[in-house]
């Protein structure tokens, strides 16, 4: 292995195991040496999780010729335990997915993928997560990841602060019939909630999470809608979670 | 209980037992009916995870007089099944905490104090998170008491957007030696990370999470001046993560 060649490290959120990875690392190998590093279990939806109160436990294994450790933490624990204690150096490349599903709109914030992807740029390192619009364990990767090689093909040749984090959405279309990529900005959306409720067989209730996501953005300039349009859509995405637009409307708050 | 009485949420990450959650429920109560709806065990740094792989179960309690539930899952599951099953209405306030210890800065991602509140705030329900910068169990909250209680006031009386959503901290001091309330800006910091690598008694490694905050903020409009300038710092808090600076620097993305 060159040291002269980037380095790439491989994360997701729906586990080592998942299809997406490895259409992902097959991607990742056309551009430098890579590290795979993902959580032993399914962790969707676990968003910016770390682990606190308990350990993490690595075990190393070999796939498909990389190196490659499942994780038994969250997908920003793989991040956080890659970058400050498995990696020879810092990376130069973080790559997030493929997730099994969008996380366009508010999903970014429930997002592993996202969550390890921002967490990479918070370390400084430029970072990508891709999601495709299909849950399917047999979903077709094929224009996923054709899309994630011209995108990470610039990013890794073009001279952006390190800071960079992309949010990648790629609509669940065979290559010939997504339109292009588009920038955008997150839509505003939200998850409509019900709790499916059951009882098990000691006749105890527990509950199943089930939901429908409204859109409430009827912007062209969304990622919601570059999706429905056939675009692969690209949200550029920060840490700063500030409201700048209330500020002055809580200002009285001080006087108390 | 009387209908017209305002409905407030009160729900934490440190667990329906932590003492912070009875400091802001014995607040919460001077407002209107309360129902607490906490985890059943320490959630601290969950962010925004929510379960979508597993079932949820609750436990209804009495707590200091007050019906309280603990939750199996984390703080925004909390929050979802509180407000989509198990409110008879949907509340007027969400309380989040007091957290044991500060959650100013970039905490704000990781915290799951912080991801109820913006949950729901999400929902359309105005939503408080308190922190105090003091992590132990046997905290003193006489004085973020005194300043929950003014905020509360404010915000329950005064007609905002549903959506508002703010980030309290509240400095380890005495009551008489807090300047007063700061409406500020997320300081931008980050976190540099170590791993304590230590071997379990079967001869496998395991690694423990360790680090210290740094401050790369220089501002004087921060949560992170405001604390260390013995204010209680209030960041009004919004879920878009969009990095709308760098958009033009990636357009050419749209040719590839």
């Amino acid at each position: 292995m060159s040291s002269n060649q980037p380095l790439i490290l491989v994360v997701n959120d729906d586990g080592i195991n998942a299809p997406g990875i490895n259409a992902l690392t097959e991607i990742a190998k056309k551009f430098g040496e890579v590290i795979v590093v993902a959580p032993d279990k399914p962790q969707s939806g676990m968003g910016h999780a770390i682990t606190l109160d308990s350990t993490l436990h690595l075990k190393k294994i070999e796939k498909d010729g990389v190196t490659a450790y499942s994780c038994s933490g969250t997908p920003v624990d793989c991040v956080k335990i890659a970058v400050n204690k498995l990696l020879p150096r810092k990376p130069d490349l973080i790559v997030s997915g493929i997730n099994h599903g969008s996380n366009s709109s508010i999903n970014v914030i429930y997002s592993g993928t996202m969550s390890a992807a921002l967490e990479g740029s918070l370390e400084g390192i430029p970072s990508i997560g891709f999601s495709l619009s299909n849950h399917s364990i047999d979903a077709d990767f094929t224009a996923a990841q054709h899309y994630a090689e011209k995108i990470i093909s610039q990013v890794i040749n073009t001279k952006y602060t390190n800071n960079i984090c992309l949010n990648v959405n790629i609509p669940n279309l065979s290559k010939e019939l997504i339109t292009g990529i588009k920038i955008c900005r997150q839509a505003k959306g939200n998850w409509v909630e019900d709790y499916d409720e059951r009882t098990d067989p000691m006749g105890r209730k527990y509950y199943w999470l089930t939901g429908k996501f409204v859109l409430e953005d009827n912007g062209t300039d969304t990622d919601e809608w570059a999706l429905t349009n056939n675009y692969v859509s690209v949200v550029p995405v920060q840490p700063d979670v500030t409201d700048y637009t209330i500020s002055k409307e809580i200002k009285h708050l001080e006087n108390e």
